[in-house]
């Protein structure tokens, strides 16, 4: 029986997978330098040898004869994605992936040299190499997917989504964070009270061990550990979350460690039967990101959470931490609006405008109306209209801050801020279903919490394309109203 | 040409032998317990698909078109050594490995849950079994090898031992050790000083790391963790090692790891470009024991080691650790003989007493002149003679335990004895080319030592035999008398 031959194949990749995923954790957070060569070596030939089992004419075979078999309906679905991962997998010849592989190498390779002096005009020929390579991929692909090229694009991060349903609600969210932001600004209090004290490495672990255990993290099925940079990473069984400390400031750590966590639920959350087919695996970039966005803005920054969480910090990390600190000291942290430059220190309320600017160029050098060079004047313009700054000859703030574009990644920038707007949409939808939801918090309880999340998202894993997962979750279509009436309560009220 | 496709066939082998490696070290050292089913499955997932890769037909056709093709001597070496490799692969059916795995699996399991009350009578037909089969694979073995049964079994884990060469050498060994024992005990003075002071962890940590470094670990490629049981893993560009600590006694950790820093040092020094030959692995288990035994032994239970190392001592465990301890105190304490029914916890002298009775039985058992049945006869009988201590009764402390022979490892003992003999060996041939080696240690110099091993071990991986590799480095075959005068001059001086 085909599925049958599927099921051992998929048995075959998921091990694969499992080294895959468990060598780039111990690459980050054990590996002495020396090792770095003969690793990527072995990384590279383990990758290599994945795709070519997934993606053999033989497995095309297999689906099709599969197809016609008498399968259950679950069975059905997971052959229904396997075929899309497969079709993906087959749009562009080895010949092209080789190719585009090179000039990513070389860019991003390029993009780490020149990026600390902000040398854009180096570093635009190969950057052009690397977006016309990827309007090539974005047409291979758009023949084959029967999609507008940026979709297809946008398809290998966010399954079913489309520019159709993104650009309405993305503009309609420009619109309100134009006016709201400086709104937020006007309204908020400056900081009353700083950090003074330092906070050792083996208390901070405690604390965030302790939160992590909290909101839901199983240490049976995973551990948290220390990289230079923070990541989620692992296989479902075994999640390995990382972290760095700064001994000046606790919440630095602690909200990536939230966020983390947000990701750690979803592996942990996903159905065990299945983790060998990709049915059974996590629904793409912004669905993952909903997730982590869901612990750390919905959940660890709410008001809520800390009059739970405040006590913690005292227990924790010794009672100078935050002497004589009310609730709203620590609010006032982790409430800041501010706007900047850069796209990884913005808050919630300034982080989507760096993504639509972001979403708007690179949909225009997909569709080929903009111009790789003319990339930091429509930078400027935008950060200018945006959010009222220049990036005039600022090309290390300004185009130059991402490792996106440089490494080809085209369409994942979308996933952040689709990722924030599901999480307050499915806050939303779960305060209707369970109201006590905020109260539960308060009490630092996550249980009812979780269970409707393990319902809604994680059990359902990719059976569904994003948007209709969102539907089945929460009854409507993308709705940034609920973003919106999130930040509204959280930064006016 | 053949021979680059065995060259690519071998760097996928390695990929996923690195693969297999550094998961089994996480395992041991990093995995929640949570993660261990999936790991397992991962596992054995990569080991079939290795095993299958590199055992099947057309790798035999692969070799024998290579074996026509224009070589150079060190490719010609490599290919030799890949089919004798192949060779013993694919001496047994996959239908009678499977039956193999299943009964020593079983037999391993009972083996943990009856070893603790000593049951024997109900462990006895599980082993019986495993014993029945390891038969099986020496005959099966040595129709293919056109060697004598336990020959066989030795050549999986000692490439060119032989019973004609080891017999003599043991039985002039058991002798001599029968006489020199109570020599040595009746020699000693017992411990005049006994640890007092508590050690912390991370300064016991400190210390190994500075002796590791001292005698030539390289951190750049690997590094030191803690697990359960000592161990040294990893790939030769990251070499993994392990310890665990006792608070009450350095020591205990201490010679653990510069046990595992003789094995971490040969996977060091092999020759990179052949790391993903058989060619360019190590000399099987002897060669390796041969090499921890050196740093353990010849070296770290030395009088002139500790000459340079009491300081250091001092310095990383602090004033308080050994007050008053001359190196004599020390000595008495890396120096204990002292007789006892527990093979691992032998010193150098009784050791071999202990392999060479389990050498005899498990020979016996391969040849059919020792019943299954008998075997807690035979080693009460043996370990009376040769330690005058009894096991009448005691099958815990008795057969019951090692894991090799429920495991199913028979042939594989002689490798620690073997280890030692020729670690010795490689001493006197090293002291003769290298007169102040004992001043080295005295300065804690090993650059001359370590070279002297580079060139004579190391960097010679499996090109040769056992055997061969002997004669090489030490001009003579494995002489027992190079070890009777170590144990002479350290014991009885």
């Amino acid at each position: 029986m085909s599925f049958a031959r599927l099921d051992m194949l998929n048995r075959k990749l998921e091990a694969l997978g499992h080294a895959q995923a468990m060598l780039g954790v111990d690459e980050a957070v054990m590996m002495p330098d020396g090792g770095g060569e003969k690793r990527a070596e072995a990384m590279a030939m383990l990758a290599a040898m994945s795709h070519e089992m997934a993606s053999g004419p033989e497995v095309g075979e297999m689906i099709a004869t599969a197809e016609g078999e008498d399968l259950s309906p679950e069975q059905r679905t997971a052959l229904r994605e396997q075929k899309r991962v497969y079709v993906n997998l087959t749009c562009l010849s080895s010949d092209f992936v080789k190719r585009q592989v090179e000039a990513r190498v070389r860019s991003e390779q390029l993009w780490r040299k020149l990026r600390p002096a902000g040398d854009w005009k180096s570093f635009l020929p190969a950057l052009t190499q690397v977006i016309e390579l990827a309007r090539e991929e974005a047409q291979r692909r758009a023949d084959v997917l029967k999609l507008d090229p940026y979709d297809a694009l946008i398809e290998q991060f966010d399954p079913g989504s489309r520019v159709a349903a993104i650009a309405p609600v993305f503009a309609e969210l420009k619109a309100f964070l134009k006016d709201f932001i400086p709104q937020a600004i006007a309204a908020q209090k400056p900081a009353q009270k700083n950090f003074s004290a330092s906070f050792p490495i083996d208390r901070q672990k405690a604390l965030g061990e302790t939160m992590m255990k909290a909101v839901g993290f199983d240490f049976e099925h995973g551990r948290l550990d220390v990289s230079h940079h923070p990541f989620c990473g692992g296989v479902p069984t075994d999640v390995r979350m990382t972290t760095r400390y700064d001994t000046a400031d606790f919440l630095s750590a602690l909200m990536g460690v939230l966020h983390e966590t947000g990701h750690g639920l979803y592996e942990q959350g996903l159905p065990k039967a299945w983790s060998h087919w990709s049915v059974g695996s996590a629904r793409g970039m912004t669905v993952h990101e909903s997730q982590s966005l869901f612990v750390e803005k919905q959940i660890g920054r709410s008001a809520e959470f800390w009059e739970w969480a405040m006590p913690l910090v005292r227990e924790h990390l010794g009672p100078a931490a935050i002497d004589g600190w009310e609730i709203e000291d620590l609010l006032l942290h982790v409430h800041e609006v501010k706007t900047g430059l850069i796209r990884v220190d913005a808050d919630e309320t300034t982080y989507p405008l760096h993504v639509i600017l972001r979403y708007e160029i690179e949909k225009g050098l997909v569709e080929g109306t903009i111009r790789p060079r003319d990339v930091p004047e429509e930078w400027h313009a935008r950060m200018s209209e945006y959010l009222g700054l220049s990036t005039r000859d600022n090309y290390k703030d300004g185009p130059m801050q991402d490792v996106h574009w440089p490494s080809g990644a085209f369409g994942y920038f979308p996933s952040y801020t689709l990722g924030a707007m599901i999480a307050a949409q499915l806050w939303a939808s779960l305060e209707k279903d369970h109201p006590g939801a905020r109260d539960d918090m308060r009490n630092g309880r996550f249980v009812e919490i979780n269970g409707w999340r393990r319902d809604k998202v994680w059990s359902q894993a990719s059976r569904y394309s994003t948007p209709e997962l969102l539907v089945r979750a929460t009854g409507e279509k993308l709705n940034g109203r609920h973003f919106e009436e999130h930040l509204r309560r959280r930064y006016l009220a």
